[in-house]
């Protein structure tokens, strides 16, 4: 269960509109790597967490707080929002290159939708997905994925930092950009520590060596010809598995047959001209169901 | 520019068919971590990557392997949907419970859209989307992705695994299980291969950290009332990069400010009874421009 | 079945184009609220209403109208795009401020994609989906939707009547503000006329107050720090309905117990150290079915 | 800012897993109607709310508790997941024709990507959209669309409460059931505050009537042939709003001129035989920018 | 504008309920080519049609036409459904293995959200989206998608027909198939006539064939090894529009330069090593905007 | 299994950067025509392709060079951002009203997501969709669909080729628009072979004729009142399939019965008065099936 309370994380005081910026700063909500997907992903990650303690812990810590900086964000966009030529006309705009071009930079539904407020999309308009979140379970697979995702965060707030002059927005990014900085070290160091503790190693998932194909575990197989792809250590001595040795494959040939369907359905008009003879009859994984079996015996003539 | 050879990367060959396993390897080539998204996540990422050499050149090598595996996986589920029930009537199938519970876990598209093919599609049917993919021309904000992408491939695949056990499809998951091993291991080789060349290192991107807030770049806040969130190296000791010092905030106060908009357009007519005051003027991140002045200038009564 | 007429319901006659506010006119096109979402919303309970009579023969009337009223804005959207810069070259446009602030403020797509005419979109691009509509059979929750629709459509083409001063465009305005208004009036109507004829009730659906925990029906969790929450008859009194007395339950405590996830299934590899031992076996709702105790019967070793 | 509590709004303890009801509960996840919906349409509207005081404190409270709800229903899709036969074979299941059904009414997602959690999707495994919520700023508006989430809410919950007879989830069911009521009941209250706090009134929003054609504010227009359509008060006596008078328009004629665009810009290529002349040169609604004439008089050649 | 009679174009009347089947249907309502698509297809074709007259008149009696299929359609998805095991809990359903695969097959949304009726979204259950309407402007192009999703429309329907043997299900069908039928003769003709009548010719646009470059217009680029590729008229010989000289190539190379981006803007942090030098200075078409000029002459500082 | 060279099939160089244009041509690489479309429809085309030889061959040709088209146009993207004015703040650019205008034209995603590279998504910022390809197995449907996509992607891309006036860009259009038109001519040529071939005919599915409604397999239904719709050939003389007799229905009525829904469960809660009765009970395209009859036999209290 949560609780609220009115005091923002942090201040959120731009000095000026700036209703440009605010739709740039659409990004941060509802983009792909915006707080919105780290809110719902640490979320959807701690509530699947099956271990009781530290990770799970962890993971509610940082959620909690993320669902602050969705608010944090969407009030910025408001604060930019004020007194924006929203409700022009294109002939008063017009009237006025400087207002024209802002009008031309804003996002329309700021002010037809919502009224000056934030939207749940991106910086383009398209609305935030529950596809964007990872929560697998495996905790190496989602801690990196949270590294992945702080990563590109801290990437798209610093580019935001430069486009901007205001101080007050620019207080908020510094903010925003120490927090990720933290959080990729603390994912980071979740990581060393899941193997720490002896729960994860190297590979996701830690299991199935025994069944996979030993000798298509270590090779780059080269198949453009960019001169320089063996010049790495992916492509030479031990791998970060400290198991594996890694090779180049300089002239990779297929391994398989001919790329091909079988003989399709003749109800289903797939064009075919019967050089691969009739499709096989059904088999689902079985010959007969023992229901099968059971109702040839009941009833024989069905 | 791309070529292609009919011979397929690795065999594939189930022994059966298995229409209900076919709707699930959809995951793996329409789902958000699927063959589509890596093929396109390495394009992008190639394309635009701005260093020429062994960076680029690696991208592009794995990149062109990926969309061999979109072909295999495609391959694998049209082989799987030979002979499926998928043109029997709900009548005729519900003589048979096994033939009805095949046509309930299989996917209505693959008969009546893609005619016993595969679909572009995850494993219930939502279409694969563009915006799945990262290359934001960070290498290594781009490769933490690749190496979390591989990680949930890898551990769909291990699911997929056990929910089949014709040998010909486990021969094509040895297979992809061997190839994300070493994607896996790849990936992770060049972040520390990108480190010992100086070009990045822990935190992305590799700036600004005059610009962001110390105070704030290096606490755990403690918000949510698990009590084992302090007993990790997330919340003590020096942090991944080297540099920062770890702490709990076992109590964090809000440093904000109270949440508020401002005094709203009244043509927007957001529901407001006048307390704010009225909105203050525009401002566009400047007072007035240049243009806007020669403009008073020309034509002062506008 | 339909009929058309090529006569429009309301006469579209803009003075001038306005390739920027034909931008705009998209959300009233294809927007959540905008012309598709009520002509198919109103179209899908038409056809899902269970009585036939007085309900059935309004939503139809209504129904029809609307598709009329895509027309209308789409024809709009087309004129206002007459002679619009969208074949300029930037370096063309880039001469003249203005005409670069109308190509930054235009719809790309209504150039490229639809040469000149109305998308199936938004304000920003973003395609229709037939997931904004609602017809759930149920008509005084689908009524309520109705009103809610109209609310935010009128609440949209009010704030699109300030960013005009064309009097054609405005004039069309004047006429879907009119409409705008009445329809909310009839979905009101409907909705009372459903409570006189004694069909539905105040709460959706009218049932089931047997069986839900009336404790848990009146009573507004504080959950947020804001000190006026109590300050109005959602706390106090009597409710809507007539029936409930509205309470406000000023400190909360959580009723249920720790969240947590059951033990995991080893082969789903979610990261799990055993201390909540083993997952149950399965259960799916019944112990055994009838049919699995006759395949036991009938092959014990299967 | 947010802190979170492990302890669930109510208690969740299902007494039996149930994979297939599980698929079915997304839809109360991550359906239009869903707790996610909810939670971040009254997050967003709190946000956006530009009064301070009890609206917005009510807002804030009840947004709060959906958080809340968001973690309770995803926790009962794990636990009723438990032991679900995901990782079964497709020739296993085949041998049991009830664990066959099991699997063919499970959402694969759920075991292959979730690894047995739930998903931010809705029971046919779409992704749950931003575009879903409604936060228009206009708090008669917006408590409408409430009024109208909270009945399709309920009714959903009341549909599912019929598909399931385990205590356990009956037991959550029951509560949600009666949360739902009041919550209608709390909408409907607040809409009523507002009309006598004199902010809000009954058409939304609450101005341009005399800029609206009044002539059309009134009527039904008759454009399908059911017989009963004008049997109800949305047809005759006064309007909820108390002000219009209603009618009914039995053989209504298009009042508008015929459906035609413009002539085509040629270098669109919209096929065109010239009836129509030439596109009239470009305007934007105005004849030349303030910048235009300065720019001719600078530059008269360009 | 639109006028509607409540008697269906062609007679609904399933001897049976189908609840497996009512799911499959849904493909032809909102799948990519169901008849939503077409429906709005037409429409937004027949909106934007830029010449007043036959083809204009063409498409909208069948756009008119089409709305009544959605219409048919969505009715027979209602009587499919009626007494479906919809409200059954998985115990119940268990008992009797058909029953449970019925619900297996079933979509969960028809029951839950639509309460036994149809939704705007394919077999499925994705949401149809306004994406999928082609309306160019450009008739031959557009017939062209016509004649296109005909083909898929009744290819799909053909497919449906073999599913299901009840005949009043098959009387629908057999007209749908019969329409499909006419509608792709339907525009193949009006292709014809459009040529006929010199308006169109085989080439969309038919336009700047002096401006491509005809060396490249003819000629297969044999980047597979199939052995087979040049065995067909569209290597050899005159092409369709009867120009073109049909050419093979069977050892193509590449004629463009390697594939790079340009040095980066160090501000967006790609990851970048110097060795292409800096980015050169801005140019968007032009040197410097006459209002740049302006600018400079006014305040040469800034 | 597929290749790669770094050589790009044809020069990308373009004399300036232009990031407005850079946004417009998303169109064609993620827009619904652009290249990745008819690279996904092609290949999932050729893995779906039920014949060996010139078909299959041809088409795996084709798929396999428009990889490259991604490539190239994705290049020339990130080479029109190449100082870009992406990281002014919003008060720099104001100063300058062409800089500003630019920054209103641009895509913000290119900046703040890719880092001056191209995105996977259309020209208003919408994700490509894998629901956007078409690959039926009938190759007939699917080949008319690659017409189409030909079609309507010359048609775009030479409206694109007006919206620049820069050389290197124009070049790599020309040849774009070359291959368009050798494209067309394939995909006709393509079909005559197949009707040359005797594989397919003119109607899709070749089939079902003795099936369908002859009776409504020729008529145009005139349900717009436009007063040319039989001034074609379309309602008139022999269809183009050489057998169908084309003719008018000039005052077309229904064929059906009323539109309704059958009487609602009860559980689902449809607004009912039960005037129809209850609904019959359940029937799933079989009265009672095998196993329920053993079900009875084995335990009649169930």
């Amino acid at each position: 269960m949560f609780r609220h309370t009115d005091h923002m994380q942090f201040d959120i005081a731009p000095e000026n509109p700036d209703p440009v910026y605010a739709r740039k700063l659409q990004e941060l909500i509802g983009g792909t790597f915006g707080e919105m997907t780290v809110t719902m992903q640490y979320l959807f990650q701690g509530w699947n967490c099956r271990m009781k303690g530290k990770y799970k812990d962890l993971i509610m810590d940082v959620a909690t707080e993320e669902i602050g900086h969705v608010e944090m964000i969407a009030t910025m966009v408001a604060r930019l929002l004020e007194g924006a030529p929203a409700t022009e006309s294109t002939k008063n705009a017009m009237g006025d290159p400087v207002v024209a071009a802002v009008m031309g930079g804003m996002d329309p539904q700021q002010a037809i939708v919502s009224g000056g407020g934030a939207l749940l999309a991106n910086s383009n308009g398209v609305p935030w997905s529950g596809g964007n979140i990872v929560a697998s379970g495996n905790l190496l697979a989602d801690f990196r994925s949270n590294v992945s995702l702080e990563s590109q965060g801290r990437l798209q707030t610093a580019r935001l930092f430069h486009m901007t002059d205001d101080p007050g927005v620019k207080a908020m990014l510094r903010f925003n950009l120490a927090r990720d900085t933290y959080h990729q070290n603390l994912w980071l160091a979740a990581i060393e520590e899941l193997k720490a503790d002896g729960i994860e190693d190297t590979i996701v998932p830690n299991d199935l060596f025994d069944e996979e194909f030993a000798e298509h575990a270590t090779s780059l197989w080269h198949l453009s010809d960019g001169a320089d792809a063996d010049k790495g250590r992916w492509a030479h001595g031990t791998a970060p598995d400290g198991i594996h040795q890694n090779q180049f494959l300089a002239n990779p040939e297929p391994l398989g047959n001919v790329q091909a369907g079988p003989p399709p359905d003749p109800k289903l008009y797939a064009t075919y001209d019967g050089a691969m003879g009739e499709p096989r009859s059904a088999a689902f994984g079985t010959e007969k169901g023992v229901v099968g079996k059971i109702k040839d015996a009941v009833d024989p003539t069905s």
